[in-house]
């Protein structure tokens, strides 16, 4: 691992942290018993994700804030940089490729932030998941869950909310706008609203397993089981909808002459 | 249809597409059973659609977006060109004028766009819909319905929503700001807060239309009829107000010396 | 009138006209039956009236868009253009400087325009007027009304959402941001959300008089009486706030050494 | 107290009375009886809190608009100056500096400002202040208190809250956008939707014990104690969090190089 690599690597975790602080946090506000949100429904949920996002990206400012493989993997497939550095003069002076290597560094980082974040989110809900609930709305604080569970069509409602959102990043550059990460955190916001009604809008699997793993090992007060069996589908579902995004993107590149 | 007309139309495809997804899906999560997003309110709703405008903006960056016939009828109008493509140094190198032919083709690419949008939303809430709900319901996904059956009020206001909709796109320019697509989107969060009462703001023919056939085209469980009796007032309705914003355009650039 | 005024004297009306449509529609689609907003709640209202706000602006792009004779009021006492042209290179071309005269053109083009929105609202919303409510309800479409009947209080709190909305109007230039007319919706949001829960947040006295007459003249049916005994503070209410704002303004310039 | 630091301190006081004024607004129009946006849920309370930080910001534009106690904090453990003046050619003519001295009159001006604010907010709601209302309700326009009293985790939730706050203070230079002071006021709409749960997110010492003594002054019918006991958890907790966080921001930069 480069220094620069290294730098990185520390940035991802910190904002994958920050994403999920805040984005569990505000599962935990709108779902846990006698929280100042509860019951504060859809939309407060979709606001708290998308500025968790919004939030997460200033953060991560060392590494390109991806916060999410499937992020790491679209820019993989689409063979952009990682992240670059550039001078006071806009020159780039230093950049990580999208190498297989990087790659795993970025993982790592994104799976390991999502963790400590949950584990923080956890902390700062502890009276409220030390009171009486259903153990799977206190699963659902950390890890996403099928409304109906169709392990097929909650595949396909996860590759096709990321391939809008992995599909958005690789594009956006193209739209001269001056609004920064409020851009992507707005879409966010809107593949919440949009389609998160089946799943929960997984949409990243660090944003997933990394707290499903906390789940699993935190002293839960009344905790049940982690739903191992549903685990994969926010991983892979999100895998393939960056890899398609990707791929979507080199075929525009191409028949625009770009 | 020339090299730089057939990007503009796979462009439009896919942000019409991308428009339709995430706006049909805001409202499938909202009105059908067990979503996540189930009962999330008029908001939710409008952030939605104002997001998936959003959204669908950056996706069609090589078409101009318009993602609307009645953006591309109010721009023909006013005879302002469909798409110019600038070079590094700020210099118009190509562009779309807005003749007849051009116009055909944007409006062909949106309605494929929105029919292929409302099919992505059918698959990625295909669980939902083989849930019990009305028939009305399942329609209200695809197409807007009059809150109260008038056709000469409900065209009337969506003349007004139109209007206000192709103004703003015709006169923004005028305006500085930085916020790129952020704009619009909430000019249409605006407008459907707002004017979205009566007939669930439809301000685009391909938005209700496309999907209308894909609602009659699609094995959808216990769907009911399509309502074809209603379908000519969100068609006609935004393009007369396309219309009459465009002269308006017209006026006042004209009375104001520009 | 000069050219230029005539010009703004059009602009103002159609700005102030869409501030009316989308205010007095979000508020008819909220309060009125069977509307698909009906119930939205408080915050959609909030939203409602700031992207109207939005929307009015890039309408008025040749008046400075104050859409409210506070605005004038605050632009007036504090000694600032109403409006000014520039040229390509970014010098002032042409102005309209704060006197009496343009001052009461402005007042007549705000309370114009804010009637004819307001008979547009009327025409959006026909269907729902027509339907069983309280005759209180169908005014509240046109003119906001106290919680808490008490000239006195009530006064205060419109002194109160005025002046911030003017004081922020005059000290907003020394602030670097590129979101344009978004900050200005931002605030009017905030101030609805904050200090709107008393009376409804007129502070505009057009947006609150014009609508009122257009209450009393429109066929409404089942419509009451226009509470002409509280017409008085959201026009003058209003008018101090904006003064006070303005003497502000004046007081901090000089101690800044501005 | 040179002339900067005097033009700061009212700049500061002005800016803080205005975040309370509206801060405290949006609680009362929430939870006071009668009032229009009563019941209006936590995204409202979120978006005024959020709103009164972006107009303070504009408001306070003499002194870098900490508005807060812990922002000051978390500057001067960073060693950032409170505030800078440049002149028309982007070169800094003045600045003030992170001594003991102007922190101190930073703090005083905080806490004056926002006992006004909170003042003037009771102002604007007076009359529903004299409807009945629980002596907790009255009290929690002013102050925050926890959803489970427990001090150790309270404190706790408030250091989360204030280190994300004071980190992205901090950090936010670093990523390039032109929206000025709406991406503070995103953070803190996203802390409160995310982290506010537990506590009502303080994250603010002057913003919690300055209208708490304004509560324990002012003649509000019914009202019951202040609830002294907690007021600490909202002083200290913040003031560990921004040193956390500017700790945290020292060696970030130490780490990245920069």
């Amino acid at each position: 691992m480069n220094e620069l690599m290294s730098q990185a690597f520390v940035s991802e975790i910190l904002g994958t942290a920050t994403l999920l602080l805040l984005g569990a946090g505000v599962v935990a506000n709108v779902i846990l018993p006698k929280n100042k949100g509860f019951n504060g429904g859809w939309l407060l949920i979709n606001f708290g994700w998308g500025l968790a996002v919004f939030t997460g990206v200033f953060v991560a400012f060392r590494s390109g804030a991806h916060l999410n493989p499937a992020v790491t993997v679209g820019l993989w497939v689409a063979d952009k940089p990682f992240f670059t550095v550039t001078g006071p003069d806009g020159m780039v002076t230093a950049s990580l490729l999208p190498t297989a290597g990087n790659a795993a560094w970025y993982f790592l980082a994104e799976f390991i932030g999502a963790f400590i974040g949950a584990v923080l989110a956890f902390l700062a809900y502890k009276k409220h998941f030390d009171e009486d609930a259903d153990p799977a709305t206190k699963l659902a604080v950390f890890s996403t869950g099928p409304a109906i569970r169709s392990y097929t069509w909650n595949f396909i409602t996860e590759v096709l909310g990321t391939f809008v959102l992995v599909i958005f990043v690789l594009v956006s550059g193209a739209t001269p706008h001056a609004i920064g990460p409020l851009a992507v955190a707005l879409v966010v916001l809107g593949i919440g609203a949009s389609l998160g009604g089946p799943t929960g809008y997984a949409i990243n699997p660090a944003r997933d397993l990394g707290p499903r793993i906390a789940h699993a090992i935190l002293p839960i007060k009344g905790k049940g089981g982690s739903d191992w069996a549903y685990s994969w589908v926010p991983v892979f579902g999100p895998i393939v909808g960056a890899v398609l995004a990707g791929l979507t993107y080199l075929a525009l590149k191409s028949f625009y002459g770009l």
